[in-house]
């Protein structure tokens, strides 16, 4: 089966137009096919100020009302989403991009109450077409797929971007051989935490087990590495957690670049 | 060869959520392959007026500077592109929503002063990309197109929709026998402007010129009209405008819908 790399960016990487300039430098040297996943939460949050629109997240989460889903609509779908496919055409990437809607990419369902909390115009993933994002694979095309999801009958939803990584990478596991890398402002796993270069290379479950116990991964972590084992059970080749910077390295020297979950 | 129908829609059909799903709901029963092209200008300037950005306009032409650019990325990339994306999801419709920077559709080169008024960030086509496009439509894909361009080096730039379906009708034109349709809210070309009935249902070079030597077609058609001859002389079949609610029946009662330039 032929490799495919999805790449999950957020954060840090999106909020600052240099660093997001030197990333898509390194996503260019990437071979194809790949495709990016971008979040890009305060850039909403910055207009949502501007507009008067109160931000509400609960653990980490926006809660996401009408006029929010406009935002997320004009900043996501719209502005970084529109200035990553100019930026990677200018570097010769055919890019294009895409909400969960276009051409009917991911489905969901709008979250029902959870705990008591309405999270408001969420989608919960419920399919990634895989044939029409083949088909687009195979016509060249690099897909740039902004974070939020629709419900097929007329409602964009807000969705985190990790979810849809993981969720595109299982379900184009079926067609190629795939690769999910989330790119961090970290070099990986860290042994210790102070030390930039005690980066752990693999993880696999009989050393996770061993390396919670240890205390060496913590609290933060261990979610992202059990979603990262819930992809492979899927279907999924590996989950690397590396620096943004580094992913042109990931095909050169894939055992020395970030940590990688088999 | 196959036919292509190229729709562009603008002004009151997009402004109003009611009458633009009407319209959808008409879009949907056209044959495909078909492509939507559109605005959103009140859109802009309405969200223009939130964030006290001015809004400068020449001729009608919108003045696109650095923050009016970022707006029309918000409101005609995010905004109005996914609403009707999702709302064509909802019928049955694969659309996928482009700018002219996604799989580099249309390039284009920032204008130059004219009459000494400097446009900002507004771009003049340059080039069609008829073979991308055909690959879209070939895997059975409905493209909607926001009124913006690039011009290959990372810059988006704003672009009037109709030259934007214009020129993709005449870049189409190679590959397919293309009908260009501009949806209003008239039925047509009128003889007489106080009478809806009164639709012209055909005008060539010939009775055109007796046209406007008799005064029924004034001022404001006439740039318009020779807009559609230009596109049938670059190589596109016919140019029709109608009324937005008459488009199911251009391919039903194509003798009685609405005016055809040919």
């Amino acid at each position: 089966m032929e490799k495919l790399t999805v790449f999950k960016i957020g954060g840090k990487v999106i909020d600052d137009a240099n660093t997001l300039n030197t990333f898509l430098d390194t996503f260019q040297k990437v071979p194809s096919p790949k495709i990016l996943v971008h979040g890009g939460g305060k850039w909403v949050s910055s207009m949502c100020e501007k507009l008067d629109i109160p931000v509400n997240m609960v653990d980490g989460r926006r809660i996401t009302d009408a006029d929010t889903l406009e935002v997320v609509k004009m900043m996501l779908a719209g502005v970084a989403n529109k200035n990553i496919v100019s930026q990677l055409q200018a570097r010769q990437i055919n890019a294009l991009g895409f909400t969960g809607a276009d051409a009917n990419l991911i489905r969901a369902h709008k979250r029902p109450l959870k705990n008591g909390v309405d999270y408001g115009y969420v989608g919960d993933v419920d399919e990634v077409n895989a044939e029409v994002l083949s088909k687009i694979l195979q016509i060249g095309i690099t897909p740039v797929l902004a974070a939020m999801t629709h419900d097929g009958k007329g409602q964009l939803l807000n969705t985190n971007a990790d979810t849809i990584a993981s969720t595109v990478a299982v379900g184009m596991s079926g067609v190629f051989q795939v690769e999910l890398v989330y790119c961090f402002e970290m070099p990986g796993v860290l042994q210790d935490i102070n030390n930039p270069e005690s980066v752990i290379s693999k993880i696999d479950r009989r050393n996770y087990d061993q390396l919670k116990g240890e205390g060496v991964i913590h609290t933060g972590m261990i979610p992202k590495i059990d979603n990262a084992f819930d992809a492979i059970n899927k279907g999924v080749t590996g989950v690397r957690i590396c620096h943004a910077m580094d992913i042109a390295n990931i095909h050169v020297r894939p055992e020395t670049t970030g940590t990688l979950i088999y």
